[in-house]
């Protein structure tokens, strides 16, 4: 008898908590951007949903032209100290050597090899170059798929030694899919490899793999020995998806001007620009990290740190608040950062 | 009394049409393809969307991973006796003679200015690039869309008289809709310009622009004299999106391997290969030019009249017969080609 009352009670407070707790509540019939404090940026977010999606308004859009672009590294998840793409790249060195072993005689995978921090630290652009392409060219691109696949399914972040797919923004995940519910498509356009992000776009964005625009490498048609016909990446620059390289690339695999834009660095500065200079609404929003104790603080704006990874210079934020976008500051306008945080 | 009379006997006529005729109650309840006689043809496509969309079934395919591209010219509207958008391109000629006079006396403008179509016609592969490359770039993005709205919205096939936008296939048009309506993405892969099509894409095709992948000029970020950015077209060849340019094109833009893929000249067959060799259920299928009567008649492949404009050569037939590709008769697998065709 006692265990039969206990488990009802059991379930009457599981009833209780599912239909009738103030955070589901909220969420459902209320406030889209809970993890958002009150402020600026929020009710820029909102006011924009809201003048655009009334339709007789002065400001409305039409649902065919509602188009959402966000940077990812920095924007939508974290990208200090480096940026996941890049670890994935240098643990992908060894299976390389393994393959080709003359390389571990050759810098820089040499260098890699031997494992030693400081030593890679040191690492010149041209050599993480040499080592992108020999890790993300040459594959067929099922099998870079699978590759990747397998990384992020296992790969942890060296501060939080969680999955970096745990470590994207929920305030930010909550826009998406406030802009999503809005009757706007979402994409990411990323100074990041296309290839990469799109193997888990859909899984932790909800963002299917041709919605995501980012830095690209041709690829090779041909045949196996079956005659079966497949894609060879190849080491071909198609889009530098940085600075002027984001508008152009959202010209061409959009087509159109978004009429929202996020971004937080100055790789991002040129699609805000080309966003914010649209007709009718138009929102364009930075994410300022400045947040050293739930995340990381950087700029150099606004007397932050310097940093080499997603730098926000002062004069980036100068012309975000002279041509009317908005600046986040996760510190101040966001309740958490990630959605294992522990509550408000 | 009178007219009362006949004005409710004309209004239960049409009441009558509108809910009890046939052909509507067949196009909501019944047959997704009206305009397709019952054959071979029509059963591959039927048959295809119902295995892929059969929950629990073995060919089952989910949502987020069904995408079907179209060739545009010659599968989904009319491309004899030459491209809609050279047409487009010759009849900007004296506009931009107009802007560059020295033009005027200068090959292959000269010969185009002078209006002799036989001249015209004898105009090399060259000419029309120089062509080509002088009428579609040059100009900002926006003011090359502008110009190709006006005159997508007069221009005029010189046989049926018509607009080209009138010219599409309504049996494909069905497809289209069938596939969207069964939860596929509908993308047209052209070998045409890309930012040409996508002016018309959704008014024509239901398509949005960032669904059309094809041939591809660079464009360059700049300013205008008040500071507003924008962008220009660039004599850039980005992405040839004929024969291997089409696989490519559609990793690139789509980041996957269609289920299904239409097209019917030789420069779809890599597309139609591409599909088709994917795991799980795939279609490809080709449409025959064979019905001189209602559209036109050119192969060379079963016999038919050589053509250079969409050939389709017996090769591309005989691999479309050994690879389990489906080819389309328009003479016997279409009732209706056109909609302004009448009645079966």
């Amino acid at each position: 008898m006692k265990t039969i009352r206990s488990r009802s009670f059991l379930a009457r407070i599981l009833a209780l908590g599912l239909l009738g707790a103030p955070g589901a509540h909220a969420l459902a019939q209320g406030d889209p951007l809970p993890s958002w404090n009150d402020g600026a940026a929020k009710k820029a977010i909102l006011e924009f949903v809201q003048a655009t999606t009334t339709e007789g308004g002065p400001r409305f859009v039409p649902a065919v032209d509602r188009i959402a672009t966000f940077d990812q590294d920095g924007t939508l998840w974290v990208s200090h100290p480096v940026y996941a793409q890049l670890v994935y790249c240098l643990d992908r060195v060894p299976v390389l050597v393994k393959a080709r072993p003359e390389l571990a005689k050759v810098e820089p995978f040499k260098t890699v090899m031997s494992g030693n921090r400081e030593a890679m630290a040191k690492l010149s652009m041209k050599d993480l170059e040499k080592i992108a392409v020999a890790t993300l060219t040459g594959m067929s691109v099922e099998s870079f798929q699978a590759d990747v696949k397998k990384w992020i399914a296992e790969a942890r972040d060296p501060r939080w030694r969680r999955l970096y797919t745990e470590l994207t923004y929920l305030p930010m995940q909550e826009v998406l899919r406030y802009l999503r519910a809005s009757g706007y498509k979402t994409f990411i356009v990323t100074g990041g490899g296309q290839d990469f992000v799109r193997v888990y776009s859909q899984e932790v964005y909800g963002i299917p793999p041709e919605q995501v625009v980012g830095t690209a490498l041709g690829t090779k048609y041909g045949y196996d020995k079956d005659g079966k016909p497949f894609l060879t990446k190849e080491p071909k620059l198609l889009l530098n998806d940085n600075d002027a390289g984001k508008p152009e690339g959202i010209h061409l695999m959009i087509g159109r001007r978004p009429h929202a834009s996020f971004g937080n660095s100055t790789g991002d500065r040129q699609m805000l620009e080309y966003a914010k200079a649209g007709d009718g609404a138009r929102l364009s929003m930075l994410v300022l990290h400045d947040d050293g104790t739930r995340e990381y603080a950087y700029g150099p704006a606004q007397g932050l740190p310097d940093t080499k990874v997603g730098t926000f210079p002062q004069a980036l934020y100068d012309q975000a608040r002279k041509q009317g976008w908005f600046v986040i500051s996760m510190k101040d306008d966001w309740k958490k950062i990630f959605a294992f945080d522990q509550g408000e």
